[in-house]
Order: C-alpha cells, then sequence, then structure tokens
C-alpha cells in the first residue's frame, strides 16, 4: 500500500487534497496522470453498460436534491455507522473497525440489533489511542448537510447526496415517457457521493467524498431473479475482463442479518486487498422499495402499465453499483508488480527492483512514448519529434529524451505506457522504427508508414509479434 | 428559450431537479439525451485544451478542500453578489438584477463603489412582486457551506467550491514536480462548483450547482502579453468551430471598474442569447495574484527557477475559464432551427413547422438512426436489426420503428442525428441502404458492407454526396 501511495505521488496519479494546508482527512485529487486513468475506467464503463445495449440509458444528476428525497430514501433517519468515543482523549472511532472481524460489510445501515452486537463485542475494548475508556456505541448519521438560500435567517439544509443513485428514481417517470423504452430497461450513472465517514482510511478506498457508479435496473417483479443473476453474472465478467490476477476476485453473499429489510439476498464482488477482501462492486435486490416510497413521500403513482398485455404493477429494481475511485485502487493493487533484478537488462543496476504496472490496454492513461535513442543528435531528436507529432492526434502519446533508453524505458513501465517508439541510427537509414511491447520487453522494427495503423491493431488486442521479426 | 426548454424535457435532455417534489430553485438533471451531449462537449474541450497541447495536463480535483484555501483565494472575505430586500414580503433580489443594464458581468465579486453606484440606481425602484419598499443593497457571500466531522459539537465548516480553479493553483507545486514540465505550462481541469446565487435563472445559465472548465497557462512574468493575447485568440477560434451563428460570437473588454486589481485587461467572449448577450468564457489576467496569496497563506514558496537561465520567479497565470452547462445551453441555442411548411415533405401537414437541431458532428449526441421502412415486413425489421447491430459498436446508434418514415426522420433531426439508414425493399434484393443526412435531407444509397466506413468519414467532416448519387 505505501509503494502505491508513493508511486501515485511521485509520478502524478494522486495528490493529498489541499496538501500545502496540511490536508483534509478522507479528500484526494487526481494528478495529470490520475485523471486519465479514472476518465478512462468511467469510459469503460459507459461504454459496457450504457453504450452497448439497446435497453438502458444515462443520466447525469446534480449532487444536492430536495431534502424530502433523503427522508423518502430513509437515509435521514437510518444512513447511519456506529459511533464511540474515548471518554479520556475524546478521540472518535467507528465502533465496528476496533474489532476487525466484526466490520460492517455495507456503510450506512446500522440497526438496534447491530448495536447489541457491538456493545457486547467491545466489552473491555480500550481507546487505541490512549487507553481510555470508550463510550457504548451509538448510531451516527453520514449525510454530509449543506446550507442552500440567501440570508442567515432564511437558510435552508439540504444534503449532498449520500448515494448518487437517488437521481436514477427521481428521475425514472421522465425518462420514461422522454425515451422509448419498455420495462425491463435501466438507468445508470456516474457521479460523485459525500459521506461523513467517521473515519477515512485506505487511501482512496474509504473517502468522504468519492465517485459511484449505478446501474439501476427496472424489471417485471416475477423477472427479479433472472435479472438478479444476470447482472450478477455479466459485473463478475466484466470485473474480470480487466484484471490481472483472475483469482483475487470472489462473490461474498450476505448474511441474513446483513439484508435490508426488502432484500431477499445480496451480493458483493470482492477484491483480495493489502488490507484483505473488500467490497468492490454490490448487487442488491431493491425490489419495490425506492420507487414505493418516494411514490408515497411524493404523491405520484409509479405503475407501469404494460403496452402489450396491460397488466399494471410497480417495477422492481436490480441495482449494481460500485466505487469509481475504489476501482482505481484496485486496478493499481492489480497493475503493481515489482521485478527485482533489472528486467529491462539495460542498466548495470541489477539489484534494483524494477516496476511494472500492468494496467488493461483500454486503461493505461499513455499509450504510446516515443523516445529519439540519444538526445544529443540533433536528427534523431528531430526525427522523434516527427513521430510525435505523427502519432499524438490518434493516441495518448508522451516524447521522452531525458537519460539512458534503458531508464525511459523503466519510467514507462512505472505508469503502464502499453508500447515505446524508439528512433535510432537506423531510423534515419530505413524509416523504421524500434517498437517495444511493455509487458514481454520484445522488441520489432516497424515502418514509420504503417506505426499508426499497427499500434492501433496492438491497442485493440491483436498480438505484437504478428506486426514483425523480434530483434531483441 | 421556453421551446427549448420544452424540448429539453421532452426528449430527454435536460429534467428538473427532484421534479416529483417540487423541484429546487437553481439544479436541474441531464436526461439521456443530455448526458450524452454533455459528455462529448467535455470530451471536446479536453482534446482541445489537453490532449492535443505537449504542454498542458489535466487534473481533477475534490469538490470540498481545506476551509483555508477559501480564505486565502480571497472568497471568504470578498465573493459577493448585491443582495436587496423587500421590507414588505421579503423576498430578496439580487440588486443589480432590478436594473438590466447594471448587471455584473462577473459574478462574486461585489466592491463598495458598485455598492454605492447600485444604491443610486435603486432609488425609486420597488418590489417587483408586491410594490414594496426595498432594503439598501448589501454584499451576500456566495460560497456555499456544508458541516463535516463526526459529531455536532466537534463539526467542522467547510465550504463547496466556489469555483474550481483553486484545485489547480494548489497541486501547482504536485504536478511541476511530478512531470516534466517546464515554464511556460498549463494545468486543465473541468469539474462542478457551487454558489448560493440570489436569483438562479435563465435555465442553465445560472445555476446553484453548476460545470467549470479551466485552464490555466503558467508563464514568465515577461511573456504575460503574449499568452493572454494567445489564449484570447485560441479559445475564440475554438468556439467559433463548433456553432452555425459565428456572428452570435463577440469579445466583450471589461471596464476599468469591473478589472480585479491584479488585472491589466479582462475580455469575455460572448454568445447572444434569447436574453441578451452573455458571458461564455473568460480571460483572465491573473499575474501572480494566486500563487503569491496561496504562498504566504501556506508558508510555502512558489519561487520557480529557470532551468536554463537559472532566473528565478513566481509563475503568472492566463485563466481561460468557461461553463459546461452554459456551453450546452449556447450551443441548443445555436443549433435550434425551426422550418415551417414540412421540410421533410414526407407528410401532408404541411403547415407545422418542423424543428431541427443542428449540433456539430462531433457533439451530437446519437450519430447514427436505423430504421426499417415500415413495420410490418418482419425481413426489414430482421434486415434493419442486423444493420443496427453493426453499427452500434462504433457509433452512438438509435433503432427506430414507429410511425412512418417521415415521421421517424423528424424526429432524429429534432434531436440532432448526423445521419440515417433506411432499410427498404430495394436493400433485400441488392444490400444497399438509404443514408439520409440530416442538414441536406439528401439521400444517397450506399452498400451495406460500406456503411461503417461512410459513416466514419462523414462523421469526420468528409463531404456526403462523395459516396453516392443523389437519389432524393
Amino acid at each position: 500500500m505505501d509503494k502505491i501511495i508513493s508511486l501515485c505521488k511521485r509520478r502524478g496519479f494522486i495528490f493529498q487534497n489541499s496538501e500545502i494546508y496540511g490536508g483534509i482527512a478522507g479528500f484526494y485529487d487526481y494528478g495529470p496522470l490520475g485523471v486519465e486513468l479514472k476518465n478512462n475506467i468511467k469510459k469503460a464503463w459507459w461504454e459496457e453498460i450504457v453504450q452497448k445495449r439497446e435497453n438502458v440509458v444515462g443520466i447525469d444528476g446534480a449532487i444536492i436534491t430536495h431534502p424530502r428525497v433523503w427522508e423518502a430514501s430513509g437515509h435521514v433517519e437510518g444512513f447511519t455507522d456506529p459511533l464511540v468515543e474515548c471518554k479520556k482523549c475524546h478521540e472518535r472511532f467507528r465502533a465496528d473497525h476496533l474489532i476487525e472481524e466484526l466490520e460492517i460489510k455495507e456503510t450506512g445501515a446500522v440497526g438496534e440489533e447491530l448495536i447489541k452486537k457491538l456493545t457486547r463485542a467491545l466489552k473491555g475494548v480500550k481507546c487505541p489511542q490512549c487507553g481510555g475508556e470508550l463510550t457504548k456505541p451509538r448510531r451516527f448519521n453520514l449525510l454530509v448537510e449543506a446550507e442552500l438560500g440567501v440570508v442567515e435567517e432564511g437558510k435552508k439544509k439540504v444534503y449532498l447526496r449520500g448515494e448518487a443513485c437517488q437521481n436514477i428514481y427521481l428521475n425514472y417517470g421522465n425518462v420514461l415517457s422522454s425515451q422509448r423504452l419498455k420495462i425491463p430497461f435501466g438507468i445508470a450513472q456516474i457521479g460523485k457521493a459525500f459521506r461523513n465517514e467517521i473515519t477515512p482510511k485506505n487511501f482512496l478506498y474509504r473517502q468522504r467524498e468519492f465517485e459511484q457508479w449505478d446501474l439501476q435496473w427496472f424489471c417485471h417483479p416475477k423477472e427479479m431473479e433472472k435479472w438478479y443473476d444476470f447482472w450478477k453474472e455479466e459485473r463478475m465478467k466484466w470485473y474480470k475482463s480487466l484484471v490481472n490476477h483472475k483469482e483475487n476476485l470472489r462473490f461474498r453473499q450476505h448474511e441474513k442479518d446483513e439484508l435490508a429489510h426488502y432484500a431477499k439476498v445480496a451480493f458483493d464482488i470482492e477484491y483480495k486487498t493489502p488490507f484483505g477482501w473488500k467490497e468492490w462492486e454490490g448487487i442488491h435486490w431493491r425490489g419495490d422499495w425506492d420507487l414505493s416510497r418516494h411514490g408515497k413521500f411524493s404523491g405520484k403513482d409509479f405503475t407501469y402499465k404494460d403496452p402489450e398485455t396491460g397488466e399494471e404493477f410497480v417495477p422492481q429494481i436490480v441495482e449494481t453499483s460500485g466505487g469509481v475511485d475504489r476501482t482505481f485502487l484496485f486496478l493499481l493493487f492489480d497493475a503493481y508488480q515489482e521485478i527485482k533484478g533489472c528486467r529491462t537488462k539495460t542498466t548495470k543496476a541489477v539489484k534494483e527492483v524494477e516496476i511494472l504496472l500492468k494496467l488493461h490496454k483500454s486503461l493505461a492513461p499513455v499509450k504510446v512514448a516515443v523516445l529519439p535513442l540519444v538526445r544529443n543528435k540533433p536528427e534523431l531528436v528531430k526525427k522523434a519529434k516527427e513521430v510525435y507529432q505523427m502519432l499524438k492526434p490518434h493516441f495518448s502519446c508522451q516524447y521522452d529524451e531525458l537519460g539512458s533508453i534503458g531508464r525511459r524505458y523503466r519510467r514507462g513501465d512505472e505508469v503502464g505506457i502499453i508500447t515505446s517508439v524508439t528512433c535510432d541510427f537506423q531510423t534515419l537509414e530505413d524509416n523504421t522504427v524500434t517498437l517495444r511491447e511493455r509487458d514481454s520487453m520484445k522488441q520489432i522494427r516497424v515502418e514509420i508508414l504503417k506505426l499508426k495503423e499497427v499500434i492501433q491493431k496492438i491497442l485493440e488486442g491483436e498480438e505484437f509479434l504478428k506486426f514483425g521479426k523480434i530483434i531483441k
């Protein structure tokens, strides 16, 4: 984990938010490489969930909504985590974090049952900071409040959305009437949410400001089970397609006492992180809870009439919901490799550890590096810059002339650059370049005229060695 | 304007936020077509500002930052609009909105000068709601406050960012040390900001939650003027490349009393909207104000040492900053056309008005419609669905079989679909389809085998008629 955090800062993936003012717990900023990787991740999800399907559409709703939304959703009353405070040093902790094996899998839903369970489990547990006595656990609401309105007296309390999906329920009727959709169909969204986490921790994993992706799938009550199974498998397949270590993915079925009262079943897709198996995405059986509650609180009727059979029902919902930032983090865990003994074999420092960030081709923030073999030959530099200008409009590209060629390859491997183009003395003679593949470190010789097409195909997944003979 | 709002709701571009609860002033949600259009707009900006340039990188920072940020930036003290209240009905108004010709061009910077000016101008002006007497104008701070932290007593006041660009200054040092950049270079960002607007109005134009794009260009003090002029022209060129009505774009130079004290000059790019010429993007001379202030408040030193000359200076900043939502709105104004007398000539309703949304090819939310000529011939429907499946992985596509073919063309024109593919009886014989272009309504015949390539080229800007003879 420390190595990932260090790489993230050193190479510009993630910076601590407001670092020059000492930072603020639970908030991070994405740097130049981070924003490209995050955008690629979001794009991949949008393609998978919205663009490739005929019956899923997207929306993008505001972070602030009418406060009644959060009463209807049950968050104002029930979106709580268990809090304990040290009677001596007044430090506050999330109760379940003090007993690791009891950690609540889904944040924000603490019942009286759990409070009792925690109270028993915490007997004898002291403050981890000063050893003082702890208060009994109590429920602490996670919604972040904000003030809207024009003057002090007239200010209105609103909430920053605690989960992004509420906008989808709010817009269900408008989407249905403006689009040519029939049940079953889905509405998808990517957007920020905010939670007053008691103890933000594990870097990007538990933040106070974070981004979620949600698909809400509206279907006939009789088809809930079928669609639940469908989406469970679809989502697992997708995550498997993005990682190197499929063995680090698993389903975890929720225990009965973890289930929301309306849910028949719930599964998480979990990933094995350095801090244990953690939720990546949750596939939830929401039934008619959301539409019924908003129907009741708003006075609207969300009954759906089947245009063919005339049957009337309130659509039920399968939700599949994950975190963008945690996807970013888990994919870094999955991609990060340390190779001892100078993998690139181009420096003498054979005892140095080399870092390889083996990100999926579609996600890597930079696809191509263009390198002159040496920087003190103007012809080579000129040629390399020409190649760079040629490729730049088509791929995310980087020009790098600083340091030995081996060092530059390593610098590229460290941030996951898929392929490197080197212009050398032969280039000046025959207009070919060396193309190097990140994962195999194999090198082939390619004509500059064909370069764009070859790189395009490699990025689409075609076999690197198809395009030339190995020269190294 | 009403027509745009109505189109936006009817076709799923924009919905009122929390509409089922009566809405909340100043907040909107993007619907299925809206989110695609907005994402295309953001992508176009990112390509223009970040991807095509060698010396601009992106970031994506958190909405909530350390509260000291907003003291250093001057917002806690000075980010104000002028407020008046009716003494009788207690309705509140933005003072300058009551005197249209006095509207403050840049929100959030009201000096004592302006308050005096407004006080004079408001003499005799009554409450537009009840005719009551108005209070004197006073400064009202626009920052939206939120509460962070774990328990009531320990809550900490933070601000939702009033302008997104602050994250860029905060990360300047980290970006510089993690990337291979030299002055001059730029940092770009797209992200949400929040303002407690006194009177949100004009649909997406003045919202309380909105999205901004910012480029902050860091340069040598001696080169400020050069770069200022460079970016001013670059930005105007870009907007011109996206609109149909270039005559609706202009520069407006800020008056001396509008200028921030550190600015030598300021220009807005304005667009002629139904409610007058309005700011689209601002090109600002920020000098060393931001880095100096954050340097002072954080105790960090942002002096830059030129690696070649050894010269030391605090970089100065040219900012060019616009609104994503207002770009969305202005582009709708620009694209919206009503054509009387049945432009598509395919229905008998010659007196009906037809709507054409002439959006730029790169921005249109749906690129291709696939239509069977009639829906009651299974062979045609089957063929059209095959064509749809073939095109869908490559373009944003819509399949539509409902209503007459003319009606379906009109439905496509109304949301800006670039080209329509119709499968008819001839298709079954010779595997060709009719391809129709939105703007000219010209139709040509294209082989299905070549369809993907032809559409690709049309979307890249090639001449439609290059690909076949006009048949209609």
